[in-house]
């Protein structure tokens, strides 16, 4: 089994420790996230309402929405019972729930500052929780632009991934490499990889986080795709390793991409991790057919990053 | 013909491979924009909404809003018409078009939040669209200012490139210069330009991407207009390459600036390119007229900066 | 007493200048505010009202709404009072507390551009009076929607710093140590901290300031806690003080912690400020409990950064 | 007359050109606006309306949209009057002059979605143009509220600059000096300063732009005061000029001050400018009164940096 290296040369200092983690540890998600959770300030002291509403799927944040809605009107329809179904002009129903019913549109017509007036508030009971709706019904429609735009306007690098990571022929010596593209038809520009490898130290009993220095570590646009080389030659921290070595130290690469948003001008972030049932040995990206339309446009499918070819 | 110089002096890494496509190619348009379309992920998936609703032309998004004002209120005046035109009140229409009508109207008042409550709705059908038509008009009008807002304050270099690029008499030697402005009255602060000339490289067969050295790359401010030059002497890639060489190998020199907007102290990028019929050789950009106006104010006609003479 | 060394090897230039003050003084105060107070500009030229609304707290924000609300909505009623109730329609009223009270409510249903219309503006007066207020309330929400996502998209490092900051043993010698933690669930990466030291310095009767060189001053996750440990060594600007030295000359350490908020890539900074008397001596941070969870989650409980352990 | 040093030691690139005006020019006004007019496209094809609203003062802002709202109703209050005042319900005026105004007023009601109702469009053209109009209205608010934004947020460094520039002793020799203080309440924080000095040169009859070296160029919170100090040694290109070859050579100092706001973690710019008749010699800045209040906050009128005592 080959021996690490000075330690100090590649060393990163990543923030996740040198505990030597039982395998099956992540450090980093598929989907970017870190696989960590603090605790300790007890309750929901740590969670930032604004975050969580900006960070939920599009799907979550329309039933928020929706369920607020009916929650608040519920909740005034409620108070207006309360003070009188008789204190609002307008209300011809007659049963009791009618009469709910018919206040429960009153107050969405109201935190809307719909207030077609069919329906009106009478005395001041009546008129004071009207006046504390509409207050209220503006205040949450501030924070819907808001959050609203705080979503769309979100930093973002959409950034494939190719679903392995390969040991392949590079010159004369092998590379670890893998494939980026970017997912959309807005521009990135400066774009700057940085990629580290985990793995436990046997000799050591702890874990350490190595710097793999790249072939290239920047590229002034990512308009088509970009093949990220780690070349393996006696200067590399992973040189000599076998996979199986890899699968027995519990290696995961860890990967960093920065780029800048060309429409906002934006710096944003994509993480990825690949772990080691992800490493390919022998094997080779093919390369993606590029070839401009009829009207000379570029034109690549950037699913066919992930295809690659066995090498003997 | 020249050689090329030891490739690895002024490589670049612009992330657009190095396949030799053919002539006609460009990988910058004028306007800025990539030529590259990326495909693969099916649908609409590779569409960010926002982001194209930021980047349409004005027109078109006046059209936009437009056709959806008038496409959810016919939506809503067909929901309301299949409820049953008696299910709204102050509705005096008599003939099944008017009735129509008199719901579109309803619903514009509804989605608007105007709702002034001449017609209003009856019962518990009519009453839940209304009050889902509300809601949609006020989520619909945050995103609309979110938008409105993301297109206003999206940072842009408006810079003003002289039509042609020059090879002209600098010092003992020639140059390849062309002139930038900043269109605005706002200033843009700390401009940095990069100039890359992309050409065949008929003994590879590659496509290969040289960094062309500027005499200056960064000025404070782009008060007036910069005069953008390469000199072209023995360091220069582009060494004793004729006009023709530049048309036999496809030459495009691509332009990046970036520059810090003073308003919003963002930072914003402008892009061009010159394709190799742009080109011109033994002329001299004419020097700006640049005199203080009557209060002390230099003045200057930025569209002048395309103005050359011939010289021998 | 040790003596000072080279003044010029770790004189940091702070801004705070070098006036030697009585004991008890703060720079920064324990909430990362800058304990400084600027006047001369008279009255409120140097409030900045947006400034004022971004940074206030929680509850004093919600007051300042309800508060304006209620006198804005005073303020009109009175205007309407004074055109006249019986230019109101709708008002039926009869005494004049009760006129009042309808006006008023009439005046949120204005500023709200609820109108539900049962009352109405009848003459020019009382229909001006209206139209002011409408304008007003739509002007006060936009400001308010814009102070909301002001408030909420503010960039922001809630880091959790140890209560005290300890000189430990460190490898063979000691170490001024302390722990940070991200207080939320959102991610802070690319974590800077830059660590200075105030005290005065009884030859020259000025206050120093010196810069704590750090044995690891960034982290590219901030995703469990981070140990910043200054070495006390020969090269220390501080080796050889005793703890009583640091009383005697008022030290305290300023912390500035710097890093990007995953979210929306944005820079955020955290101030912090340890007195003389936040130091222990011959102590030691308890190792943090970091196992993983059932679904291979780490989990921290971050309180526990504070624990130490004495030791001789 | 001293003799200008190698150019190239502090040669500077402001991009102002190096033509030689004549005296009484300024390249960067008081309020550090650059005294620049850039023509040449046409009408307002430089003009972004967008960046005018948000540069424009806080009255003139407001002139603007009191403007706006009552032309917009005007213009619908005549649309309305050419319908026909016939086709709108609850309209009880007699004279055509008393009609217009309940048209004006119920446009006022519908472009803010007030919509009391008690005047209603009656058939479709009227309830066309409401409809219009209160998308319209909608649409400008929303800009509203994006363009009221947009001003509170916009990035800013509201530095007060001594009024005059010294020429002082410092150590054995003198310095160029002035002082700067952050007038808001809140804190900047990383402040940067770069000078410039601009004369002509009467060997080259170019203008010229001298770069200061600094005593101290960056300090860490603008917490208190600055004096920013230009040492006049033998290294200084200004070595040896008088206060009168100043004056002859149409001196301006040109200073660009970049800081990091505390509240948004945003690179805010300033600019300002000192003519050679702002220069002071022998003088020297009085230092300021900089005392602990009761509560042990540092306390200074930022207002005294003006204050200087002449020296012989």
């Amino acid at each position: 089994m080959a021996v690490f290296k000075q330690k100090s040369r590649w060393d990163r200092e990543l923030g996740f420790g040198t505990k030597n983690y039982k395998r099956s540890e992540r450090f980093i998600n598929r989907d970017g996230s870190i696989n960590v959770k603090r605790t300790g300030l007890g309750g929901l002291n740590n969670l930032d309402v604004y975050h969580w509403l900006i960070s939920i799927r599009q799907n979550t944040f329309i039933l928020v929405i929706i369920a607020w809605y009916i929650a608040i009107n519920l909740f005034f329809a409620t108070v207006y019972y309360l003070i009188g179904p008789d204190h609002f002009g307008g209300i011809d129903a007659t049963s009791p729930f009618l009469k709910f019913m018919a206040l429960f549109f009153f107050s969405a017509q109201t935190i809307t500052t719909l207030g077609y007036g069919h329906i009106y508030p009478i005395g001041n009971g009546a008129s004071i929780a009207a006046a504390v709706e509409s207050l209220l019904g503006l205040l949450s429609f501030a924070i819907a632009t808001g959050v609203l735009f705080g979503r769309f306007s979100r930093p973002r690098a959409e950034i494939l991934y190719s679903k392995n990571i390969l040991i392949a022929p590079y010159d004369d010596i092998t590379g670890l490499m893998f494939r980026i593209s970017n997912k959309m038809q807005y521009e990135l520009m400066e774009a700057e990889a940085s990629v580290t490898m985990t793995l436990n130290n046997p000799e050591t009993n702890r874990r350490e986080f190595l710097n793999l220095a790249l072939e290239i570590n920047h590229i002034d646009y990512l308009a088509l795709t970009w093949t990220i080389v780690h070349p393996i030659d006696e200067n590399s921290p992973i040189y000599g390793l076998t996979a199986k070595d890899l699968e027995e130290r519990d290696a995961e690469v860890l990967v960093l991409v920065k780029a800048i948003n060309d429409t906002f001008s934006q710096t944003v972030y994509s993480r990825y991790s690949y772990k080691w049932d992800d490493i390919v040995e022998k094997a080779r990206f093919k390369p993606l057919n590029q070839e401009p339309d009829h009207r000379g446009k570029l034109r690549i499918s950037i699913t066919d990053i992930h295809i690659y070819d066995r090498v003997n």
